[in-house]
């Protein structure tokens, strides 16, 4: 075989050990806490069978040609309706991790610097390596990113996850969030609004989003992955026109349009008022696994773990003593039956050995107490030994 | 507003002169010979309304979630089948310029070397400008790529397209296949073989693909594009194991996955006989067009005008004397009422002036012959004046 000569950008996109994590923990008889999938039974088929039957009687051929790259005018328009922005600050994306990836293709030359959260979410460092930037992390609290922290210098993209943060579930206040907003300005930076979870709160709905505090220095992402179904591939992007119509030419590069059947499904669902209700239905569906999850972690769980309630979105974060290494401990857990993500996962420097995620959403409600328990006794032999 | 920061790769992606001509071509009135649709007319519609509930029926939640990026395994399964090839060599892509999207991203460095055919397919420069490399043109003849014409240098990648070239329309013959095969295998090179046509056929099927010819030398791209419909944006590419895996690792970071609904809806049509039937009836629609076409092209160009029958797919290619300029002509054009696609879009170094593309797919049958008539006199006037 001959030996290929790869790009250098190549190396920076190999992750062995999550590739060796998720097939450890598909094992059988595993009980997985580690998934970041929504669950399967909140997804709409009767309701999508619909809309893909009246999609096709609708729009007939146009929903299977080929499309304008920025989106589907109804879907787009949609959008901008629920959001409060005009159709042209939107750009229908092949879910939300385009969006990441279109961004690092039009604003990351080598060595700039992209601002994170410590932790942050692992799909980002992912996208963002492949343009060979340099991440500057951030430290967060219970409460999300500390304003306190941020740099006087201007990184080239600030990514923030202000609601139910992946991994953490926290939700920034709107104190922070005008700080937030204050702070690009004065540096003059543009900030990466990440906000898959924004409709899946448990308590009060979140405060406004960053794009609406600074609409000029914000890309705003959004799916549908969590609210209709993942297997779509369908988000957006919505920030000034100018940037929009940047990320169009470079997503034309890229794969031309995302799929036109799946816009036109998605603006029959809207017209239908299936995607409020999805959020509804969604949003308590996990409140209450949330609350499952919480009362048996605090049953189980041995003194010296630490975790805040999650405000929202689909996980919990559990904080462990300094000397417990979650990544070299995974394989015992996954012995003991019970998988989690370690943290250094997400992690832009490799660090927070000492904390794990856990979702509450995709695991089996009957399962989810067994899977704590097992958990628990990992934890426990870990923190006494 | 202020003024964003791009990376230096943005700069490379803005194709005004395509853009314009895009919108031009669009006014009222102009017959437009420039497309490069497939006939919406043969798009099976309710074949693919019944493909959707026969995939919701079956595959139920697995249709909707998050799914392998390496594709969904019937799919992979059916692809592997049909080209002879191991499902482990599939990768599903969202559309087959993701292919190209992604063999850029996997293999070129800065200032490396792309061999390409002169005229080429515009998309393929589009989706590598992105990683900066350099392309090298190999002249074509009406047979295509000129195997005399290869360098005794290695590019990082040469891209071909054997069948029904776009632009061009040729199909490259058994011996040629081979004499480039030999030569990817002494140079040490890899070719991109890119063959979204090979089903239309007008005459005798190609020879066999040069991914069949030397397997370890060849990433071979497919797409249901021009045979299912486009708005599904799905292709694959076929390659030995560890490149497609490289392929998946930086599609994974690019969009986790192609959607799922659409690869078990096609799932479901090629289980249903129904692609098969797409190839052959696609191609009697479009052998009928092109007749028409060639017809109408013999009997109102003007001599001067010179063009090679295509011998499948969807376009001719016509050359003129060599003092008229297709790229200044098309506002005139545009103004008698016809579109084409200047050449010098179809050239990596902005060269081929004095040609043009023509589709006989997507144009209604009855406009054809004003539509040759209107780009006669424009012609004409052309090279007379």
């Amino acid at each position: 075989m001959p030996s290929y000569r790869y790009a250098a950008r190549t190396r920076r996109m190999e992750n062995p050990i999550i590739r060796q994590l998720l097939r450890l923990g598909q094992r059988e008889g595993v009980i997985s806490l580690a998934g970041g999938i929504p669950a399967a039974e909140t997804f709409p088929i009767p309701e999508i069978a619909e809309a893909s039957e009246r999609a096709l009687a609708r729009w007939k051929s146009r929903a299977l040609q080929y499309s304008p790259t920025e989106g589907l005018a109804p879907l787009r328009e949609y959008i901008a309706r629920r959001k409060g922005v005009r159709p042209e600050q939107v750009l229908v994306t092949s879910g939300s991790q385009q969006g990441l990836d279109m961004l690092g293709r039009v604003f990351l030359d080598e060595g700039d610097v992209v601002l994170v959260e410590s932790p942050t979410y692992m799909g980002a460092l992912q996208a963002w390596n492949v343009y060979d930037g340099r991440y500057l992390e951030v430290p967060t609290d219970a409460d999300g990113l500390l304003p306190g922290a941020l740099p006087d210098e201007a990184p080239k993209l600030a990514y923030v996850l202000p609601n139910f943060q992946n991994p953490t579930g926290s939700m920034l206040p709107a104190g922070r969030r005008d700080e937030v907003a204050a702070w690009a300005r004065r540096v003059d930076t543009l900030l990466v609004e990440d906000d898959p979870y924004g409709h899946l709160f448990f308590g009060e709905e979140p405060p406004a989003s960053l794009q609406k505090r600074c609409p000029d220095r914000v890309v705003y992402l959004g799916t549908f992955s969590k609210i209709v179904a993942p297997g779509l591939r369908l988000g957006y992007a919505i920030g000034p026109d100018e940037i929009i119509n940047m990320m169009a030419q470079a997503k034309q590069a890229a794969d031309l349009h995302s799929q036109a059947y799946g816009q036109a499904i998605l603006a029959e669902l809207a017209e239908m008022g299936v995607i409020e209700r999805q959020e509804e239905r969604t949003r308590n569906l996990y409140r209450r696994r949330a609350e499952i999850m919480l009362e048996h972690l605090g049953k189980y769980l041995p003194d010296g773990v630490s975790w805040s309630p999650p405000r929202g979105g689909m996980f919990v974060w559990l904080t462990l003593p300094e000397h417990v290494n979650t990544l070299e401990l995974f394989e015992e857990a996954v012995e003991k039956g019970v998988a989690y993500v370690p943290g250094p996962v997400f992690s832009a420097s490799g660090g927070l050995a000492n904390s794990l995620r856990l979702t509450f959403v995709s695991v089996p409600e009957e399962q989810m107490e067994e899977g704590v328990r097992r958990l628990a006794r990992v934890l426990e032999g870990a923190i006494g030994g």
